[in-house]
């Protein structure tokens, strides 16, 4: 029995994550079903340019009724891939148009916010929308950056809701798990709060930065003599700064909850430095250095390409 | 005519920096005279490592007079590149047995702190003494992590002093040349203040990401989910305690003032998220996104095994 059987799946947004999803799918593993891949976008030069990568068999358009209503038609899988601001509308548009049968997922950085947008825009059809997010990125976006690896050995947190048929989560699972991902289960809370801490505020911090040099008066000099340490540093500051901004607003409580907790942390750092007290200094410094060469050890070979981004 | 000539160069320290320019000097370049390297450490079994390699020639106890009277003796130039608290007490083990003719530089990465110490062990002699920076390291340290081409394309920053003769600074600037090295000069508090914002306050905070996150009740979940953005940011919190320890504590006063500014971008950027400001957000994360691509850009080809520790 094969692993995964689809035969059509809806793509909004054909970018690096929803075309690495149509691409795992088709070029990795155990699929088998039409496999039918369609991808639906606002702008046709994305949805054009996935058509000619093969990534997508078929393109509709957002704002065509009789396209999308076709697009929908039968589909086994929808698959939000685009900024989380976008999914209340998203789904306000294709809710007239979707059958009972047919499982929503999204692949947003956040999640309370979504399923707030989902349960607004979805009503009673909440049991049909699996939340989901595939813990995978690039520096790089858009179809052109997409691979069929991008899931290989990455997490995929799964947010079931308390309305979800067991089966349709069992579902989506699978399908994630047939381009390589492993699958966890969160609460959108728990979710949130641990992406705040280990995603949302590092890129926050680097961002903050780069903004702090480029403030001073001496930046330019600053910036010449920047080396490896910066430069791992501030990696993230070359991020999407629309996804960013949208991620910061989506999550904003329990970002802000993680920023407090490290600003506290930083306040008692500066004491320790005010204070010339070494000892306290080199007990949190190795305590960090302990932690994050376990974590490394225990992460094992790190595939630098695949996931610099999240 | 060579680029550089030496009879003596005596290094306290052999580690990854002090190791590094002998083997720069003896396999790269252009250099020509007696070229005999003695090794000078605390402990008996890194120089004996020292001498295995071939890295230094001989080797002298710190705490034996005669070895190093013998040592010194007809030295042309001495390098300590031990921890920046060590300036002071090293300098004066030395001092009695410095000849007059003898260049002493250092790779300390804090200069201030390192001149008053200078100062205060030297005393007028002081114009012997020639401040220095090689901006390269790597996360592993030791003599055995040491590489002739550490210094390529590197920049080394010297401080000279009024005291010092041009004669002198021409002749530390030739050693660093010599190892491929592009030499810049900067008086000792610039160096501080641009140090501590490029390097040192990241160093810091990456450490107090790390140990928030180990402060929290679900660390171990967090970290189970940290991925690519986590790994670079947090690279340079696998760096040593006892050196950030010292760079932190020596260097106070200028990161103190980096510190602060950060705070106060950071402040900015947290009233913004709790505003839901997203067009706040997306200006300073754009701007910061174009800085950093610049600085990419115009850094070039990274060689990311070379400096990842600075």
């Amino acid at each position: 029995m094969a692993a995964f059987s689809f035969n059509k799946l809806v793509i909004f947004g054909v970018g690096l994550i929803g075309g690495s999803l149509a691409r795992g799918l088709r070029e990795h593993g155990d699929v088998d079903g039409a496999r039918q891949v369609i991808g639906v976008g606002r702008s046709a030069a994305s949805t054009a340019r996935a058509l000619e990568l093969g990534v997508i068999d078929a393109s509709a358009s957002l704002t065509d009724d009789a396209a999308l209503r076709d697009a929908l038609d039968g589909a086994d899988i929808v698959l939000l891939a685009a900024p989380v601001a976008q999914t209340q509308p998203l789904l306000e548009r294709l809710a007239p148009f979707l059958s009972s049968d047919t499982i929503i997922t999204d692949a947003g950085s956040t999640k309370s916010d979504v399923v707030a947008a989902a349960r607004a825009a979805l009503g009673e059809r909440i049991v049909q929308f699996v939340p989901g997010h595939p813990i995978a990125g690039r520096e790089s976006s858009g179809v052109d950056a997409a691979l069929p690896d991008l899931y290989v050995d990455r997490n995929v947190v799964l947010c079931a809701l308390p309305e979800n048929a067991p089966g349709s989560v069992a579902r989506i699972a699978a399908m994630w798990r047939a381009t390589g991902a492993t699958v966890r289960e969160m609460d959108p809370a728990q979710h949130d709060r641990v992406f705040a801490s280990v995603s949302h505020l590092p890129h926050v911090l680097s961002f903050a930065l780069v903004e702090q040099i480029l403030n001073s008066s001496d930046a330019a000099l600053k910036f010449s003599f920047a080396a490896g340490g910066f430069r791992d540093f501030t990696r993230i500051a070359a991020s999407s700064p629309e996804m960013w901004r949208d991620v910061c607003v989506a999550n904003r409580a329990a970002l802000l909850d993680e920023l407090d907790a490290y600003t506290a942390v930083l306040a008692r750092l500066r004491a320790a430095i005010e204070a010339g007290d070494g000892a306290a200094l080199e007990a949190v410094f190795a305590r960090s250095r302990i932690a994050r060469t376990e974590w490394q050890t225990q992460r094992g070979a790190v595939n630098v390409t695949n996931d610099a981004s999240k």
